[in-house]
């Protein structure tokens, strides 16, 4: 399962570059900390950051999960899903947060179909089905 | 331990529910994107959600230590009182934020029971007592 | 591996520190939830608190798989260069934000070793060099 922690180091990775850049926007508009806000395009850095730090918590588990119950090949062919939505995400928000809509899914989706298929299969065996 | 693994997905997907929540809140209330203040209701669904994303990263590895170094059953009961107490705690703080310390009490203790309880046998298998 | 879970745990209980400081200045300072700006100092004290939880997310999984691929007692070991380096953080940027950049530093460095050196075990085993 070398290739499912791959794809959780690159997803907390592309995390922390969302971070840096949040940082680097803190010093180009001018958003002298602990401020967040102020400045509408540090703001756009700022929620791309804080919505991927609610979505990484939620991919985790449901990264190894679904690997334990269900199959490790899909949860990290799920989770490149994931990382690639990210990336559209991140860009479309930036650029106009009301277009965030396609890069949402594709990352939040994957997450959905991770957790509810490792639920599936945590009920399977606990109840002998 | 698939009844561990049961309590985990529902603790992530609760907080998927709640974030859903923040979502419809921005539209019914107006509050556009990247902004997170504004409206005094959509700012107490968003405080919910941040709140539990700062929990469930605490009761993750609480759980799973807990069930590793005294018992998986136990881990797993707690756990269902940490959904209980979050549920409580996200309906009393919609309708008045000063309300809120029951439910986060019944969320906040099981945490600090799985994490002293996961600490102290770490500690006495670390040391062989 | 006990040693590394009573690291992974004393890292969660920091954070739950951080947090009650938080809730301890939401008082003395008379910021009334739902608000988290209005006062300089509960900013601060929040900002701590926020930072350590984006950190926290990743340094748990750095943790975990440095262990697995290179090795558990150098993955405790850049767990407690973190949590010495998250205290340096929290302590300086309460008394001056401007002068965080120590701290961040002494807790950021080792979670970018620990991904790092968890990414390349990863690979040279998916790659089987």
């Amino acid at each position: 399962m070398a290739y499912l922690d791959i794809v959780t180091v690159l997803a907390v990775l592309q995390f922390i570059v969302f971070a840096m850049k949040v940082g680097r926007a803190r010093a180009r508009y001018g958003v002298k900390a602990p401020a967040t806000t102020g400045n509408e395009i540090f703001e756009r850095y700022f929620r791309v950051q804080q919505n991927t730090l609610e979505l990484l918590l939620a991919l985790l588990p449901g990264l190894y999960l679904f690997s334990r119950y269900l199959n490790p090949l899909w949860a990290a062919v799920l989770g490149v899903i994931y990382l690639a939505g990210r990336e559209i995400y991140a860009a479309t928000y930036v650029r106009d947060p009301a277009k965030r809509g396609l890069g949402f899914a594709l990352s939040m989706l994957p997450i959905l179909f991770l957790l509810i298929g490792a639920l599936v299969g945590a009920l399977r065996q606990a109840t002998g089905f």
